[in-house]
């Protein structure tokens, strides 16, 4: 795919994930992990602008000098403000504002995406289509947040339901051999600083599971005082669960005695067939502990993971 | 005027207030003081609906059974909900549902007040009508709040500049004779609770300023070390002070050199005839104890306020 | 009393009032507002070292220019220093170097008063007598938090039980008549600033009671629902309640379903017909209101007290 | 050496260690991380009459059954308690309530260890040497905590200073060759869970200094802006430099423009010539970024620590 056709399908579907919201739905923060979802839709248009615009397109006029303070996110280079202004609290720029503003950089980025490139700006330009593409799985996480911490629980947008599944997961535990393997990226495209640099490790042998914990699983561990046996649980997790009242993972209510579980339809009634997800490391780690295992290390789950396709039966 | 007009009006008149705003301005909550304006339009709804529909109109079917726990205030009385909700994280209701809202309960509203009323739901609209004047009060505050704490400090409505006031204001000083005065209200209509009882007070003779302390003057406290002086301050105060780095009014900020004033027409030159606003207790006891005097207490101000028309300068 | 009497008769009785602590009592700080008890002792002889020995004393030479820092209580005016230092982190100086201190300061003292004394330097002794005295109650109130928070719940000093009282007590309601009454300080000799002036109030007809409230009538309350009805509380003082989850009055346990007081000479069962004591203003004012009263001004309270002998059963 | 030698010169050392406090230095708890001097003596005289004495003693009286929640370290499994009781409120037991302990126990134990051991015990007393090894190390910790943060900077012990190093430090760097290695603890005796199992990790080539960073290394990294350029720090790092005004490494002072560092003979003029101590992990790990390098993993430093004899010239 060229570098146009690569960056309108980027920044379309950014906008894309975005349809399902209502005005009010893009302006709110509700706790400090979540960035509004149109503070993402202007960060992401602030670094076309900044990084490629500003620095490649003569006599490029920035949308509003402004917008730089507003959609940065390295608050520590930029001077001091005499407000504060957490992310949460700005009702401007409009979401109609930043969408002008994408418009605006896109139009610009289209024109000069029609000519070629320096491999300076190639390499800017792939950061950027990643950068966009981090943010748009954060703005799915943070849609989510926002939607299903809201009392009326609201539904992003209802599926018709999928066929459903009928079998019991069976998961089988892999064995993977001792030995030296190497992980870190290896292709030849782009990849962020942290999946480098390529190198070797040594594994002891272990097992893996080929299946991911199902909910009826991890129900299993509440049931069985999971959330009540210290005995579990990190030092530091124990804590977590005590301070913060923790009973159950995020997005699971129990309503009339039935558990439910926030999704992007709605809430639903448990589906104890699939991957429990959203849970903390801390919680995975009690499920481990209470399994009488352990969670994977970073190497031992990229090589496990490596070995096979994974999760094709979800 | 009757019950039905007087209700029109001051339904509409929130309204009004609301009008400059966009859809975004609803929704945020900048601090715990500060209520969203979509927040203030359906409590102040649901009002009227809680305490006189569903009282008094028989069969009465409320809008949504939900926003009787989203727009309620005595979360105490509430009973225990899974998620926390501070009104600034719900994006949901929406701006638009919360004035459809209004209109369902202000139709049947307008359809109850044609007819007559007992005694018991007067009493309850009377309520009702000085509740929402209130938060009329409030919304506009609030509303400041959030536009001035921007950092594109947007302007509420942009006023053609009043006509230049010219005089400088030459407070004289009024003598109060000591005495026995009453204060309290003493009219027949609606008062609040706390405005009652009507009750005596002994006065020893003061003086009170016919006039509000101006911009200007409240410079010359700064400039001569108002903020870094600890001897003018309550112990509270001066605490609060150095805690969160106060240096001026709210609203008040020095750029190139110069004061502006975030007004609701936009950040302004600092207009030094104006009376001095939106200084908490702990500046207004500070600088009176750097004038050599200290602050009326609230009987002093009832009287001395009720002695003459104050304000009519401005 | 001449006032090398006064001085000596005053100092010794702070440390008298020590006198049954163990060295570690006097170094702790619990909470905030509790100070540790060699700071008291160093803190009252700091004062006189300060404000009459480097004044009025030629060539004084200080015990050690240290405790200037460790022991003044204006910390708004001493320059920065490097390290944090809460009163409750320091095991130095310790405690016999404190009492050294004292040995010190008074050998100085009663030097100097045994000459002839200026009338500014009069003025500072009382006032250094006093601030000794307001620091012996601080004390006596911080010993028992410093003893009364500890598991082990050590007496500070067992007494022979008093006779016990039999009686039940039966409060009336005085009723004052309304007039115009004077409050404030209105001998000749010290008094602090905040007692002053003599100044003349009105008040209206008021009851006030003419006894203390017994420990039965607030466990009445308490088996009445006091601290679990929102209705009797302050809005502040029922989100102390519930933050704090405040159920009794400090120094009140149930220790196997019986009512203990931490007193003085220990736990002990709680005496029903004792003056309740160590209630907030909250609880007192819930107290009031559930008892469709209310708290008495200090106004009311002033003149009310003055009226008669106070609590002559207690 | 057997048992009851070890046991009586593991105890004795503890209390070596402490021979320089005052009774006040065994009390305070200047901030979490730091446990009081006498809770330590306590906590590891609690270890042998808990998980020895009353399970291998029949009819064991223990000293004091209140001691069990005051000494034991997991208040996780102790049942709720009427009052907050953090370690540094504690002034009962006292310091002579606490080394009496000691005594009642070791006695107790001295009888015990002059028959022959269960296997069983055997191990659990090896635990509680171990346990009380550890705490001899934070006790360490702590008291210079405690004494380096009072504003008088009491010396724990003056040492005779050591004959003057002279030489200049001339790091050289290890090249470690790539490979297969083994960590983790491959003695006979007792090692903590943590240190197990020896197992085989992959190093790549690496190279290792062999000489610790000196003060002089750490002032140049300071003088160059090392703690006002957040690029050489983490994201979490920086935000503590900031939040806690960190300019130096805790216990260095300037003074009089003058460097010093408080040790425990006192404040001291920083040895340029030492190595630097008591950085954190921020510290450490942005001092190396500014070199150009990074920190050894866990691996790497041990691997290279067991390759020579390290600080053989400290």
């Amino acid at each position: 795919m060229d570098y146009l056709t690569q960056f309108k399908s980027i920044r379309d579907y950014t906008i894309q994930l975005c349809d399902p919201l209502e005005t009010e739905d893009y302006v709110v923060q509700p706790i400090i992990d979540v960035s509004p979802p149109k503070w993402h839709l202007g960060h992401t248009t602030w670094f076309f602008e900044t990084f490629i615009l500003k620095q490649f397109v003569e006599g490029y006029k920035v949308f509003d000098p402004e917008y730089d303070y507003v959609f940065n996110s390295y608050y520590e280079t930029v001077g001091a403000r005499v407000i504060r202004t957490d992310r949460g609290n700005l009702s401007r720029p409009t979401v109609k504002d930043v969408y002008a503003y994408r418009k605006y950089v896109d139009d610009a980025m289209v024109k000069l995406l029609q000519n070629s490139l320096s491999k300076e700006m190639e390499e800017i330009l792939l950061i950027g289509f990643n950068h966009e593409q981090q943010h748009e799985e954060l703005l799915m996480s943070d849609i989510k947040y926002i939607l299903g911490n809201n009392p009326l629980f609201p539904a992003y947008k209802v599926e018709s339901a999928l066929e459903k599944k009928t079998f019991i997961p069976s998961p089988e535990f892999l064995k993977i051999k001792e030995g030296l393997y190497e992980i870190g990226y290896a292709g030849e495209g782009f990849c962020f600083d942290n999946e480098l640099a390529r190198h070797r490790v040594f594994l002891n042998e272990y097992s893996i599971s080929n299946q991911l914990v199902t909910n009826a699983e991890y129900l299993d561990f509440m049931e069985d005082g999971g959330y009540t046996n210290f005995n579990f649980w990190h030092s530091d997790g124990w804590a977590w669960v005590k301070t913060n009242g923790i009973k159950a993972p995020m997005y699971w209510h129990k309503i009339d005695g039935q558990w439910q579980n926030y999704t992007l339809s709605g809430l639903q009634d448990l589906d104890l067939n699939e991957p429990a997800n959203h849970v903390s490391y801390y919680e995975a780690a009690a499920y481990a502990s209470w399994k009488g295992m352990r969670l994977a290390t970073e190497a031992e789950w990229e090589i496990g993971a490596a070995d096979f396709e994974w999760g094709k039966r979800w």
